[in-house]
């Protein structure tokens, strides 16, 4: 029997050099699809579509399977050279400084679906190329649950795919910086209803960092869900997508997202993004278990009641 | 019989024209001392402590004085003008610009305590020079249940003295920037715990604006509360005050703050501010009902649950 995945995921595989003020950290397992299957993969079966080079270190596919995440659908391009991005957070913990992005094997990026993975009841679209997020979207039929993140990047640069691609989605990431800009509304109430009513989607999951998030429903439906407490933030790359796989391995146990579970999936969110940037790269996710997840969620139920 | 306020409060009154992106109000009421009892006034009785000139319009007074405060303690100085402040907040919704400040009679306060606000179960120190703080704290005897504010300007102008207020007091008020600036702590949640650290009150109000509020107290207990979604911020100058007005008007009517009930009194500081924010000077008071904020408490436990 073939493995059908909860979520299908699809993003980028990336070697990070990310220096904060806790050190400089090379060559680390990174992006969009690793941070999002590594947080998701402690409640939900996950199947993975991403490119790598013949570089990448075979520890790193060995985490991901040991964590259950499928990688059939994760291409390996014989004499080719994995993405790598390196940057740092030396003034802003909240924003990243890149120093050099080379796309490599990312660059010609096609992602192909494995036939099972088009069976799964989610779809989670990481921060790719909105014309690649599409045909993803498109390729997946319209039954399934179709979740996206984006980044600033292609605000500016693919503004027109991107729209389409809100238009079809049921569920929107997004965080501040990028609401603002797309929306170009200095008020995040605002610019939440504004892109609510444009596309209307489900729901919009607004990342506010350490600052929480905001869920905007329709008909107004809004939630303000803060973040966990966390001093010692050694490394937030990634914490965006963690967050979706806290929300979307919420979704896997618990249905789709509807007006009463949506502050408690947020949790689940939050509670994988606060773990995430206490260590580099996804190291706090190696002894992390669903328990301890819980515990902070009940932690977090607490910190606004 | 004479009056005795649930709160005897003591801080500036001013006439200020401050500009937004709404427009410019002229020699419009405000004040530290004004914004917080006029907001604390829907749930206690309030004794202002002040100064104005004899510029200062009987309209004002009489808008109090109608909202049932107190004003024997209000010194009115012959011949001389009221505390004029101009500012506006056309870059950052956040932070004023501040263009002009008139002292005037406000550079030679020495706050008087009426006999019978002696007996005011609350003291509320808004933010003065942090030595007429703690000459008044020091009048009104330690019974009294002590909350003060102070300003990012006395942190660096007066810290010594600042210190002093922060150890007598049983409540600190403080906004982000402040107990940043204060602390040399870029983690909100470091600084909140240094000061608990340093001067151990019962509880540390961290005020975060747009992204709501954080309570720290003794023994790492710690609270989110999120803000009200407000789209039309006219004119913030005054939110922090009305936080604290409405946050000491629910103790006035509940009793001290202990742990089970701080996140509720939190909600009621962060209604008044979001109704305040909503129009210039104290306008949005003007027509205000406890039944309305009520109802925004519970919109705001809504909120996050």
């Amino acid at each position: 029997m073939s493995f059908i995945p909860d979520i299908t995921a699809v993003g980028s595989m990336a070697l990070d050099t990310v220096t904060t003020r806790f050190g400089t950290h090379k060559d680390c397992l990174g992006g969009s699809a690793v941070y999002f299957s590594m947080s998701a993969s402690f409640q939900a079966k996950v199947g993975l579509i991403g490119v790598v080079g013949d570089d990448f270190p075979k520890e790193h596919t060995e985490l991901l399977k040991a964590h259950g995440i499928d990688l059939e659908g994760l291409e390996v391009v014989p004499g080719a050279k994995t993405f790598r991005w390196s940057g740092s957070y030396l003034n802003d913990v909240n924003a990243a400084d890149t120093h050099c992005t080379m796309l490599n094997v990312f660059a010609t990026f096609e992602p192909k679906i494995p036939e099972n993975y088009r069976k799964a009841k989610t779809l989670f679209l990481a921060n790719i190329l909105p014309s690649l997020q599409m045909k993803v979207m498109e390729e997946m039929g319209s039954s399934c649950y179709k979740v996206c993140d984006t980044m600033n990047f292609y605000i500016n640069s693919a503004r027109d795919e991107l729209e389409k691609v809100f238009e079809k989605a049921d569920v929107i990431f997004m965080n501040d910086g990028e609401a603002r800009m797309f929306t170009d509304c200095p008020n995040l109430i605002t610019a939440g209803k504004k892109i609510m009513e444009r596309f209307s989607p489900e729901y919009l999951l607004l990342k506010k960092g350490e600052h929480g998030a905001l869920v905007f429903g329709r008909n107004g439906f809004i939630k303000a869900v803060p973040a966990f407490p966390t001093e010692k933030v050694v490394d937030p790359t990634g914490a965006g997508d963690s967050f979706a796989g806290g929300v979307l391995g919420f979704i896997a146990r618990n249905g789709r997202l509807n007006n009463d579970n949506v502050t408690e999936a947020v949790r689940y969110g939050t509670a994988m993004g606060s773990f995430l940037v206490t260590a580099f790269s996804i190291d706090a996710f190696r002894d992390l278990t669903l328990a301890k997840i819980e515990e902070r969620v009940e932690a977090l139920r607490f910190l606004s009641k």
